[in-house]
């Protein structure tokens, strides 16, 4: 039987654990595996792309465990009243091969996507990063905010979406949330809310080449935090900012980011920091105060797992009596699969049985 | 709400159709599929190794429904009572990448694979074939020997296992099934079960290069469904039997058979044709009574699709009150993730709003 964890159980993991601590926990675990790189079976990710969206498979391994997510990215889904993304995600045993938990992973792909740019952002942001301008307000935007407020101390966020209901939304939202001491600031472009903010978190989800960002935008000492271009085709910096001879690009895994990425943009040999290197010290996450640090993120297979993992301990810590799913089968003879099935007790026909050696001659 | 389709709902549904009938229509859902071929996203599969087994993922996509299965092969699970090949899989909808149904295809694939090789031999093998060597006993012979009798006519079933016990398996399972005029020969080798026979079943599951048929064995005429080998370095066919020169060999999807299949030992350059072509009459699936016809089966994703959907559709007209999965949550308001996840009730705290206009000076 298989561990199963809906959207009714996510929600009430969350209220157990507490929305910023689910967030912190989560940046701990993954921070814990980019630190165990080299353990992981790791390779880009599956698309299948068709005209209004895309449906990817992201696996990942570590030799004793594997996680895969299925997530689908279709911005058009809104218009008729559903998520642009939804996900869900398996966790199994790499020694027998056997499924452990199936779990949802559309909150928890926010949850996880906040929890990474506010981990990459405490080794890239400069530290007394206070301000932050974030512009696409949608579904992954509160999360963005409560990281960024938990995890880095952000006291002003400047909003910005061309949808004007999604920006009244986060701002209700947020300002249901205990969230001490924190400052809303409504702006009417991308320009006025990038101005003067120490971080800038892009998160909207038009499946093109956009360019929510622009090079006069960008002052020395900013750190990016660009998550929303994340597919081929999909993008949201003016080429020119990553090419800025004070920029430093971090990317989560290359393979990955050469192809999905702001990164796609340019030459396969612009240089690039892979997060794991930065995590373990083998390189730096921001050189001086004056540097524009950028996170090129993509969402990669290892944050998943991660997730996963922690979702399969929390579930086990307070499990109650949770539904298990019958995904697959338990028999007493392995190799009698059919023996199982209970065929309809129909009276057997004469079949002859003979030994070889009465066949053969 | 995703269907859900466990354990006891595929005995329920294989129960109402008939076992045979199952395979039957699966053979029929997917010949129909493999005819249009062009219509499909077709790529490898994604295949995660360890020391003890593999662990895969298989996409495939018609542009209006997407499938993938997620399946293992551990061959040294049954020492533990464990299966070696367990399976699930999903089906969404491409329009919005919303999953539609979760399936276990433990089952399923043992059934579709016995459908697939079934179909194969009727494209493939002599018109008049009546005997049936079956060398591997295990988990999926039955629905192979079942597939070959209710489709093929097959008459007689020659067995051969290296277990003793797994051939004893198989042969009450069979005597105990409404199978008319079928003559089980149980035989104490592999040659001794191939001499004589119309049709060679290999159906092994070390995961290594295992000689299980070779040259001297194969007669002029015959039919070989290599089952079994279907990884880099698992094999079950002596390479030579493939160089013969009157031998035909025909794959699902060649660039995944280049990697997967008996073919992997040999130059990329042999020649080969692939199913889809032998269903839309483009090839022959065999062009003499003397040929030697191989099928170097593999498991190919729209194999899984097809079964997918046809279990959906069997599922929605026996429908009954099934339970459904929340795997993806159900929106008021898609931009509104966050506000779905009803947080305890803190009093909020102040957090200030401002407009732009007054922020930015």
């Amino acid at each position: 039987m298989v561990d199963y964890i809906g959207i009714e159980r996510i929600h009430e993991l969350i209220r157990q654990v507490g929305l910023p601590q689910f967030i912190e926990q989560l940046a701990h675990e993954i921070e814990a595996d980019y630190r165990r790189w080299d353990e992981f079976d790791k390779s880009p990710r599956h698309a299948t792309h068709s005209e209004v969206g895309v449906i990817e498979l992201m696996p990942a391994s570590d030799g004793k465990l594997y996680a895969f997510k299925y997530v689908n990215g279709h911005p058009k889904n809104t218009a008729s009243g559903l998520l642009t993304v939804t996900a869900f995600g398996v966790m199994a045993d790499v020694a027998t091969g056997y499924p452990l938990l199936l779990a949802e992973l559309t909150y928890t792909t926010a949850l996880r996507t906040a929890a990474m740019s506010a981990l990459a952002a405490r080794w890239m942001a400069r530290r007394d990063s206070r301000v932050m301008a974030l512009i696409g307000n949608g579904a992954q935007s509160e999360f963005q905010a409560i990281a960024f407020h938990h995890l880095l101390g952000i006291r002003e966020l400047r909003l910005y979406d061309t949808d004007v209901q999604a920006t009244a939304k986060l701002v209700r939202n947020l300002a249901a949330l205990p969230l001490a001491g924190l400052r809303l600031v409504v702006c009417d472009s991308i320009a006025a809310a990038v101005r003067g903010s120490d971080i800038v978190t892009t998160v909207t989800a038009d499946k093109r080449n956009a360019t929510i960002l622009t090079p006069d935008m960008i002052e020395p000492g900013m750190h990016i935090n660009a998550v929303g271009g994340d597919c081929p085709g999909k993008t949201e910096l003016h080429a020119d900012i990553l090419r800025r001879p004070d920029a430093r690009v971090v990317v989560e895994f290359e393979p990955q980011s050469r192809i999905e990425g702001e990164i796609q943009q340019l030459d396969p040999a612009f240089p690039v920091t892979e997060f794991s290197d930065v995590v373990s010290r083998r390189a730096t996450g921001r050189s001086s105060e004056r540097e524009v640090t950028i996170f090129d993120s993509v969402g990669f297979a290892l944050e998943d797992f991660s997730a996963l993992r922690y979702l399969q301990r929390l579930h086990h810590a307070q499990r109650g009596k949770q539904p298990k799913l019958d995904l697959v089968p338990d028999l007493h003879d392995p190799k009698d699969l059919f023996g199982t099935m209970r065929p309809p007790a129909i009276p057997p026909s004469p079949v002859e049985v003979r030994r070889a050696s009465e066949a053969v001659v």
